[in-house]
């Protein structure tokens, strides 16, 4: 089976390093796509698309550009070139993955990305296992490292927000323009193609999501004096045709495994009425990681291992009752506006090394989200977070 | 594909009950084999397996009676009648695995046994897809949902070993004979198994095996005011061609991963070159997660997917020099005993309400469980534990 690599960054390359590692699989990279600037790195080197599509000889296009554009492009251009399209583009696929889908379908190929959502996690494997016997109904869990990272490192090293995303920069676990990992829009991309998936139909990037711009060290400190611990999960919940998805900061109590998630792992959880509960822990980015879970649908495509469910397209509608509970949220706003904005959920107040923290009962993740929206007007530093409930 | 199942306890009959919820895939139960009493409590069964075996329409054989025979007899029996086998039976997987597996290849039907490992957790497939690329150096884990149960609710209610073992019978945690489980039998066989697949040569069952008969409340307690939790796990570590394996109760810090699992869940994990740390937690048994398995299995056979590795029957030796490491040793006997066996490891002693601990560093696995195991003459009592290394 002969391989083509779009982009030879981080990924690419730890994608070539694999397949080079693996003796006797009759797997060979015979193009590499770059820009013209770095075509003397390697001598697989193109930089025109046209080389590999129209090389009768690959077998599998496999794309870690990251990007829309030209990726978007690539990838169609690859499956009407009848060319399998293995992707990480956890951003290009969010918003075209139907599109994707049908074009794989209609060439008679197919259109694999395993590694864009909880990097070296076997996530979408699992789901599509899970699926077999099945119906999911819930899925959760921490789906970034660059945020986990980060929040971890708040505590461990007691310090403020921009210390440590300054050294998640420094030690490439952030990006220098860091809005889509700590803006939640990167676990918003992977939960859109994990709750489709895992929904058997569309869940679009329209649910509401709150990253951890605006947290600071005393939410931290206030969050380990209830034994807790801060995380910023991602949650899909479905009962039958109704679905509701969020990202929210959540607050876990110490015990719990979501708390015991540290560095930049992720922690990627379904439940199923036959399985139960399934929980999957491992590096959510990565070279080797993330390369090891491009190469694992690589070889699917190699072993003609085919376990990706067909969608089934089901009808889903969004229901706002189905994600409802407990919530803080830390502001500097006057509490008459919190009297009126939250009536009939808000209940307590709690002043914490000079932060007040407004706690609300009772009330859905939807209108948390609608509600923060209105505080942000008066307060920009606004933070809020769900109280995890804790089972068993 | 028919398939026949023998035995139709919990998991047989689970597995019965999810074959019939799947809708068109094609997979029906053709023999349940029951003994003679129980005939009358299901229109497919039998008493005599050569119904079975006479039975060309049978494609797949679902071992869950348990025991070692006569279920050895049957697999090898339903193999070379050309059946493929699935079997959720560690206890006989461990002792003849080898044996099935060359049965198997002689007959040219395959031997699958998901549930035998692990219960509902996609453990054996998850090591199989990571075998494709990585070499594996390192499993470990909480194998035994009896034990974790155990574990935890003797800290959760405060009380001794007995009352919670009673407690886990009356739920069915437990069996009326817990030896298997309470001295880390089941987890020797499953770990004999893991490490035969994750290592690719024979892992016998000579390893080391410690359980936790002899806890009491106080090392929970003792652990507690460490800020550590007691677990059963199982390791296996290999470096080139040496291995080690072993049972032994182990203290983790409260914040690791593996002190979160509470009540009767597993949690497995492996480390490979390019994967790095990849940990599945999930119900280690009961009904449904274990059906599950064994019916993920069937549809494996029925899909025609083949991700089980070839064991390349490495020729692997022990080294005990590869696991070492800090343990605590609760006893009654006289403190020159101890200083006399353990000469060069024994660092300090520390009683804790009444009971005394001594720690060790520095000491091997092996050398631990050989000094208990005569420590044993003089307290039948006698309690050790690792202390698990911290990770970044």
């Amino acid at each position: 089976m002969k391989a083509a690599i779009l982009g030879y960054g981080t990924v690419g390359s730890g994608v070539g390093e694999i397949i080079g590692s693996l003796c006797d699989k009759g797997i060979e990279v015979a193009h590499i796509l770059e820009r013209t600037e770095n075509l003397h790195k390697h001598p697989l080197m193109c930089d025109d698309i046209n080389v590999i599509l129209n090389d009768e000889e690959v077998d599998v296009v496999v794309e870690t550009m990251g990007g829309i554009e030209p990726a978007h492009t690539f990838i169609m251009a690859a499956l009407n070139a009848k060319k399998h399209v293995v992707s990480a583009n956890k951003a290009v696929i969010a918003r075209y993955m139907e599109e994707f889908h049908a074009c794989a379908d209609a060439n008679g190929v197919r259109f694999l990305y395993e590694a864009s959502c909880g990097g070296g996690i076997p996530w979408l494997h699992n789901l599509y296992n899970a699926l077999r016997i099945d119906e999911i109904d819930e899925i959760h869990g921490i789906f970034n490292g660059t945020t986990n990272y980060i929040l971890d490192h708040m505590e461990k090293e007691q310090a403020q927000f921009d210390v440590i995303l300054a050294k998640a920069q420094q030690l490439g676990y952030a990006e220098s323009d860091p809005s889509a990992d700590i803006d939640g829009i990167d676990i918003q991309n992977k939960l859109r193609i994990s709750a489709t998936i895992a929904f058997q139909g569309n869940v679009p990037l329209t649910f509401p999501v709150f990253g951890i711009r605006n947290i600071n060290k005393t939410d931290i400190d206030y969050a380990a004096s209830l034994h807790k611990k801060i995380k910023l999960p991602a949650i899909a919940k479905r009962v039958d045709d109704r679905y509701y998805a969020a990202v929210e900061p959540t607050l876990y109590e110490e015990t719990q495994t979501e708390a015991s998630i540290s560095e930049n792992f992720n922690l990627t959880c379904i439940h199923g009425a036959t399985i139960g509960d399934l929980k999957f822990y491992g590096q959510g980015a990565g070279k080797l990681p993330t390369a090891n879970a491009v190469v694992q649908d690589i070889l699917d495509l190699h072993e003609n291992i085919d376990t990706q469910p067909k969608n089934q397209n089901k009808a889903l509608r969004v229901d706002t009752s189905l994600v409802c509970g407990t919530y803080i949220v830390r502001t500097d706003a006057p509490e008459a506006l919190i009297n009126e904005l939250f009536t009939d959920f808000y209940v307590k107040k709690e002043v914490f090394k000079d932060n007040t923290y407004y706690w609300m009962e009772h009330i859905s993740s939807y209108m948390m989200h609608q509600k923060v929206k209105e505080l942000c007007n008066t307060d920009g530093n606004v933070f809020f977070a769900q109280i995890a409930e804790v089972n068993a």
